[in-house]
């Protein structure tokens, strides 16, 4: 319970923040509509709580973090706007709600996506006041790093790639290590980076976060066969009807639950230096290894 | 001669920056082609040389400028990318070539550009060895606060909006100052934060840039009337098929001329303060001001 209460807490606070960026909005009140209405339609918040409870667990000061850990959902959302075009995966719902290009049209959820992935570093950048320069430099050089061509879009790029084409376990894996591994691991790794962690706590941070990244993405995959539609707020199936080869296709439901709880133990393991300061943290990793959405 | 040795020497040097970014690129070979296809297809690379040059006249180390001279070229060729997508401008030619999607499909035009914005901001961040944080946070946040809604990105959604309306000259202006004129004036100001430039200096750089911005602008529409379309490498017309309000409908052509020198004059009398230092910037202001392309 009480780690539900600092979950909820957290992404109260994470919720508050990112409202936060669109105060002083007009002349451009369009496109700032369309970056809140994918920004602020909910989620699990995920890797800003990352950012933030990385932080607070090396000893930093999690307002700190926060404007780190917007940057980083900033980065996650535009993602989806793009993923979800025409051209790319051509989605209609997110999160139980028209896609962005559904609402706003593709030129504006294209600008959409463009303006939040510069949102990114402009509120990295600008509102870490208190951080010293060379933590911030580090920390947005890292989500840079971790976003471009040698991680997220990277994924993306190899995942369009792959489709409708029998893939290897070890493809799959590569994949997802960049899709969706990098900004998992840059959005832990910045909450170290901020508290001043060193190289040994940035090392069992980003293992800790690359091996709850891949028990995230096979759960995804298994949720997407034995999900429920309305708790996940997208309809189940689409991999099956895509032809994706997923963890699933590969290893079968049961192969892919063992390797959720062992990717998650090793998680919980790449915290042990912690000690009970990584409590929060792993219970969050087993929490996520049991989701329902 | 000496200024235009100077100017190819500047272009020679940012060609090669910007091409060793392509040094590492497997495995995601085929968005790093895309996304050198449009970086190394020419232009004039005026932005980066106002990076690099304004440095120099601030005193600063010309080489310490150019991570971000190639960051804010990366920028200008993401967003050129997007602009020519079919739900945006919908171009086919480019610099006389087949736009990005023409090429490598809308799907990876759209990654590519994603991945240049990203591009842009790992440059600054992490080959900025040798340069003090604090100022490399200043000028990435100066870059990213130009490149998103409150700038270019802003500027576009405007143009869009205003596509077949009729608008003012104070529109046009406006809209311009965001879309080409918040770039060039953030490659400017960029170039005077890394050479240790104070308020005086950040203001009067600004003041040129953003003079040079709308003279160019206004520049780029008369070309669009009177332009020889080998010399610049696109259609001329394509304002007046898509019956926008430029500069040349609002003020006619001489009226055009007329505003493109005193804009030019005003961004010569902006760099006053430096002297002998400026030379070359002013040069360059005159010699912008008569380009046929």
């Amino acid at each position: 319970m009480e780690y539900e209460r600092q979950l909820r807490d957290g992404q109260a606070l994470i919720e508050r923040a990112l409202q936060s960026c669109f105060a002083g909005r007009e002349p451009m009140a369009n496109i700032y509509d369309a970056m809140e209405y994918s920004l602020m339609a909910g989620g699990k918040r995920i890797r800003p709580l990352l950012t933030l409870e990385v932080c607070r667990m090396c000893g930093g000061d999690v307002a700190q973090a926060l404007p780190f850990a917007c940057a980083v959902e900033m980065i996650h959302t535009y993602s989806l706007i793009h993923d979800d075009l025409p051209c790319m995966d051509d989605d209609d719902l997110r999160r139980g709600k028209p896609t962005n290009h559904k609402i706003y049209g593709e030129a504006t959820a294209v600008l959409a996506g463009d303006a939040l992935l510069t949102a990114a570093f402009e509120t990295a950048l600008e509102q870490s006041s208190g951080v010293p320069s060379d933590r911030v430099v580090a920390a947005a050089a890292c989500l840079a790093h971790a976003a471009g061509a040698r991680g997220m879009v990277g994924g993306q790029s190899l995942d369009m790639a792959a489709e409708g084409r029998a893939v290897t376990r070890r493809d799959v894996e590569d994949l997802q290590k960049l899709k969706t591994g990098a900004l998992l691991s840059a959005a832990a790794e910045m909450g170290c980076v901020i508290a001043g962690g060193g190289t040994d706590d940035r090392a069992a941070v980003r293992r800790y976060a690359q091996k709850l990244g891949l028990a995230f993405q096979v759960r995804d995959d298994m949720l997407d066969v034995e999900g429920d539609e309305r708790t996940l707020g997208k309809p189940i199936g689409s991999d099956q009807a895509n032809e994706k080869t997923t963890f699933v296709t590969l290893l079968g439901m049961d192969g892919c639950r063992e390797l959720v709880d062992t990717l998650t133990d090793a998680a919980v393991a790449a915290l042990e230096p912690f000690g009970g300061r990584a409590d929060f943290l792993c219970w969050l990793a087993r929490a996520l290894a049991g989701r329902e959405s």
